[in-house]
C-alpha cells in the first residue's frame, strides 16, 4: 500500500459492551441461564468470557467445570439466556458518547460498521438505542459462520464497508475482540466500559484504551482521525 | 514481636464478592438506584466502586458526574439499592468453596472473621447463606464509623477477634479491601472472583492473588496456614 493509495481508516464497533451499557446484565442472564440447567457458574468467570460467541462461551465454561455440554444443552442455555437478557430489557441504555460519537464519525466521513458476537435477536433493542443511520452495516453472529475471538465478523463487517482490513480499527471492551482484530490484521482499540482493565486490554495487545465512547471521541487524534 | 511469641494468624474475609457471588447483582442494584435520582452511571464505573462505603460510593460517582449528593439524595439511593439487591436475593449464592474454607480453616483453629462495608440489612442473607458458626464475628457498616478504604471494619474485626492486627490476613476482592488492609497494617490477598483483574489488586499492593475460596483453599500454605 503506498502512501497516495491509502484511504480513510475505517471503525468497526463492537456492540455490547462498546457502545451500549449491557454487560453486566448479559453475565447475569448467562449465569442463570447456566443456573437453571444445573451449573453454578461464579458471575466473574462469565464476564471474562462474555463477548465470544454464546455457543464457544457455553463450551469454554462447561469445560471449566469439567463438563461437556451437549448441542441440545447449548441451545437450551442459549434460549434461556435470550429470555432472561430480554427481562433486564430497560435498564440497557447507549453508553455516554456512543450516539455523539457516531454522529461526530459521520460528520468526519468515516466509515462505520457495527459487529456483535450477540444474535440478532438480543442485539436488536441495543441498537435501536443508537440511532444508527442506514449507511451503517450492522454484522451479528447469525451472519458469519465463527463469532469473536475468530475474525470472521470484523472481516464481514469491513467488507460491506467495501474497506480493507488492514485499514480498519476495531474498538471494543473485551480481550476477544482485541484478539479477533489482530487475528484480521485490523487494530484493536479496548474501552473500559465492559469492566474489563486496562491492562487485560493491553496485555490483549490494544493499540489504545480509552474509557468509554465519550472518552475515545476526545481523543479521536490519536487514531489518526482528522477533523 | 519475638518468633516465641508469635501466634497463628487470624484472618479477616470481606463479603460480596469474596465469600458470596454478588458483585454484579450489587452493580446493577446501584445502577437501578442511581438512575431513579436521574443519574445514569455505566455499570463499569459503579463495579470499580463497589466494596467502598455506599456512602463514599455514592458521593464518588456523583463527583464523576460533577454533581454533588445532598445527604437525604444520598440517603435515598442506598435504600433503593437496599430494595433492588433484595430483588436479586435469589441468585446471590456462596462462591465455590467458601464454606468449605471456612471449615477447613475452623479445622486448622485460625481465627477467622468476615468484615464488610454492607449494612447489617443487605448483608444478611449473604451471611445467612454461608453457615458460619457462632465462633466467627461479623462487622458490618454499621457498626463502625468509616467503611472501607478506611481501616476501621478490619480492625475492628481484628479486635473481636483478641487479634493483633499486624498478624492478620485481610481476603478481599476490590482494591478498597486491599488498601483499607494495607492502612491497616495487614496483608491483603485478592481473589478474583469480584471481576476485578489480578493487575489491579497487584497494583493495589495484594500479598497473594487467588482466582476464589476454593482456589485459595489449596494454596493455604503459601499464607503458612498450616495443617
Amino acid at each position: 500500500m503506498t502512501t497516495a493509495m491509502r484511504n480513510q481508516a475505517a471503525i468497526l464497533f463492537d456492540l455490547d459492551g462498546t457502545l451500549v451499557d449491557s454487560v453486566y446484565q448479559h453475565v447475569l442472564a448467562w449465569r442463570r441461564a447456566l443456573f437453571d440447567q444445573g451449573f453454578d457458574l461464579s458471575a466473574w468467570r462469565i464476564h471474562r468470557r462474555v463477548g465470544m460467541s454464546g455457543g464457544l462461551l457455553v463450551h469454554a465454561l462447561g469445560r471449566e467445570l469439567g463438563h461437556e455440554f451437549s448441542a441440545s444443552q447449548v441451545e437450551e442455555v442459549q434460549a434461556a439466556h435470550t429470555r432472561y437478557f430480554h427481562e433486564a430489557g430497560d435498564t440497557v441504555r447507549p453508553l455516554p458518547g456512543a450516539s455523539h460519537l457516531l454522529q461526530e464519525l459521520s460528520r468526519r466521513h468515516v466509515p462505520v460498521a457495527v459487529a456483535t458476537s450477540g444474535t440478532r435477536e438480543t442485539a436488536g433493542a441495543s441498537l435501536g438505542s443508537l440511532g444508527l443511520g442506514p449507511e451503517v452495516p450492522v454484522v451479528t453472529r447469525d451472519e458469519v459462520p465463527f463469532a469473536k475471538p475468530d475474525p470472521d465478523l470484523f472481516l464481514a463487517a469491513a467488507d460491506r464497508l467495501g474497506a480493507s482490513i488492514g485499514n480498519c480499527i476495531v474498538v471494543g471492551d473485551s480481550i476477544w475482540d482485541i484478539l479477533a482484530a489482530r487475528r484480521a490484521g485490523a487494530l484493536g482499540v479496548g474501552l473500559l466500559s465492559g469492566g474489563y482493565s486496562r491492562q487485560e486490554l493491553e496485555v490483549a495487545g490494544a493499540f489504545r484504551v480509552y474509557q468509554d465512547p465519550a472518552a475515545m471521541e476526545v481523543r479521536l487524534e490519536e487514531l489518526g482521525i482528522r477533523m
